[in-house]
């Protein structure tokens, strides 16, 4: 039986959108977004998408008309009833009430502010401007809507049934990982590929095969609408953007040097236990910890995002010991490019010597790699960054000269600021 | 949005029946019961279940109740109007009204008979006895429903995400030989696989499914319903029921040596073109054609339905050219355990020398071979065959032993008397 009313209210809508709800995020920025809304709430900032795959020509295989579409209706969203509740009452790493009540006030009366949109050499110039804890809020939905319309402009044209036996690939694919995964002997991992999702079903269906390949492997999911949905735990801590905004409005070589610090401390008067995870990777991973001052290793643990995996956390491991802490008792959580057998080699390396983590992303949400003509859904890597803070630029130099941002002059006194030296380059797949 | 009404309404189903149509059954079955109805309306006969796959217990998988209750369903189905009307004014083969008005009034009219169903070491025994046009359309929907039930029986317990990715891999693997096949220059084959299928909507699936990859190369299925449903040619002529229920009713060894010509002398008056098509091997093909009358040489094509298909086909080839037939006029008809493999040699051998065709059955709508834990989904040889006509035992011994049926006596009697020697025997896969 057709149901007729269902088929005329999606009849109804203008167009079919990607996001449909400002939860579906990743929940990693609504505590940052606390954070921002109690400590800078008058920061101005700029986010900037940024395309690190050239050679995907995106404002050529994409509608500009459907992607405004898209970005307009985002605006429209506000947090539902029900949403607010989840938020509200909801225990996130066993705490209660870890959103306040001002805060949820604020973004309950949230919609997003304007974009600025234009088409230049084959890639969208795609810019957010405004009060950073609003214009944060952007990052993930203007990601997850570009990366869905590249899916869906690939898929235009193809057979009913050519476009299910693709999908039938794809699960079996990230099925078979999920076989391999569970044999791995006291795995952890979480979804953390919201951002680079082949779209919003798929990353919801992704999820939900974990649940059942993996039981009490899979941790959570850092999406917060799929948290809610299929009732997981929403999982993340915190990301670049803060060091490299605190970094920004640093005055003088002195302040950019303790910002770093400075945007731990503050975190660590709101949040305790599993969310003091140190990101140390933003202006080096080695320095960081170096100049690190001593009650951060106290922390819970360090979330590991660029260079060679097995060296950063070889170097947190020695650091720990070096200060008189039991790495046994500390957390790394792995998220640079993961996939199964990177998950299982740093499993075999580090079991036993340390509790880990993964926060798996790109290759569980979007691995349509080799499965359509001209591989024109393998996945890449796509940003949006905070470029710009009170009118000045941001910099990130991380543990991979690929994943730098930000302006030369400031890259070189930021290195020596910091006292970054040679680096290598590692490949950015996504 | 839920539609409740068709929630409730499922609910109201005691069982999920398998069988929902008297269209759900090969469309051979229908010609020759049209024959049947109208040659020999009065002949009883015992058709009865044959598992010739003896290691796969059966009635240990399968629940007899269950079993009994689709069957009880069967019982309650009559021909639809709709159904009656497609029947009545369809084209078949190019040809109106191919079923008369008595015939029709007297299908419309129409409820299975009973069956009789007990267990014995591990097997259902499972029989029909009536009139021959009434009980020879149990065949199909009793081998369709015991297919399911096994289907069923075997996914019993899996998760439903385990479950999906199960149908995306054979999804997949169905794919895959559409996309081998479609490279086949000339090709062109039907679905002949309603029999032995997984389940009623895995054939329906494939069926689509190679409408999409093979286009005018797929030219229809011999499932009524599905034909009627997806507006495809219904495909079919007849089947070693009629020379063998024909033989059992001789009453001399010269009247059984006539049978299986009377039978086809008697088709020759219903139709013409392309539902010529001779099936040679019931007690012998190099026999029945050496025999054959100048007449059957006329005929449009030949079915190969056992034996080795290359050397068959050569002999039917032969045998046109040595009665002054030009076997690039004639059609061949392939249809013994095919697959992807097997049609892509015949077509490479008899292409340009005569017409082929290929019947695929079991290996598109039942391939999960080593899909599940321990095989247990692999298509073995389950038929429904005439074992009795009118108190006498029947007869096939097929151009490979091992699918031979009959007393032992009376094998040894036909052989004499259709003068078959050594047969080599073929393992009888599905």
């Amino acid at each position: 039986m057709i149901d007729i009313a269902t088929r005329v209210w999606n009849h109804t809508w203008k167009i079919d959108p990607i996001v449909r709800s400002l939860l579906d995020t990743d929940f990693y920025k609504l505590l940052m977004c606390q954070s921002v809304y109690r400590n800078k709430p008058d920061v101005r900032v700029t986010f900037q998408l940024i395309n690190r795959a050239k050679h995907i020509r995106l404002a050529e295989l994409i509608d500009e008309g459907e992607l405004r579409e898209q970005l307009d209706h985002i605006r429209t969203l506000r947090l539902s009833r029900g949403e607010s509740t989840w938020l509200r009452g909801n225990t996130f790493y066993g705490k209660r009430q870890m959103f306040s009540p001002a805060f949820m006030e604020w973004f309950e009366n949230l919609t997003l502010p304007p974009y600025h949109l234009e088409k230049r050499d084959g890639q969208f110039q795609l810019t957010f401007e405004g009060l950073w804890p609003e214009v944060m809020l952007w990052e993930i939905p203007a990601l997850a809507v570009i990366m869905e319309l590249r899916s869906r402009a690939v898929l235009k044209g193809m057979g009913r049934f050519e476009l299910q036996v693709l999908y039938a690939r794809a699960m079996t694919r990230v099925w078979e990982k999920g076989e391999r995964l569970r044999r791995i002997e006291g795995l952890r991992l979480a979804d953390f590929g919201t951002r680079r999702r082949h779209g919003y079903l798929w990353q919801d269906w992704c999820v939900q095969a974990m649940i059942e390949a993996l039981g009490d492997k899979f941790t959570g999911t850092s999406n917060c609408l799929i948290a809610k949905k299929r009732d997981l735990e929403a999982i993340g801590t915190n990301a670049h953007e803060l060091p490299m905004v605190y970094a920004a409005l640093a005055d003088s070589d002195e302040e950019l040097a303790r910002a770093p610090y400075q945007v731990l401390e503050e975190w660590q008067e709101e949040h305790e236990g599993n969310l003091r995870v140190i990101l140390p990777d933003t202006f080096g991973t080695k320095e960081f910890l170096q100049r690190a001052p001593d009650w951060l290793t106290q922390w819970t643990g360090i979330r590991i995002d660029s260079g060679d995996p097995i060296e950063n956390a070889e170097a947190a491991i020695r650091w720990w010991k070096a200060h008189g802490q039991d790495p046994r008792e500390k957390l790394l959580i792995f998220s640079d490019g993961l996939d199964v057998e990177e998950m299982a080699q740093l499993q075999a390396r580090f079991a036993g010597r340390v509790k880990i983590t993964f926060g798996w992303g790109t290759l569980l949400t979007n691995d349509f790699g080799g499965l359509v003509e001209g591989d024109a859904l393998a996945p890449f890597s796509l940003v949006c960054k905070a470029v710009e803070a009170n009118g000045r630029p941001t910099v990130k130099l991380s543990d991979n000269p690929e994943k730098a941002m930000g302006p030369k002059g400031e890259v070189e006194r930021y290195k020596r600021v910091f006292g970054v030296g040679e680096q290598v380059g590692r490949e950015v797949r996504v």
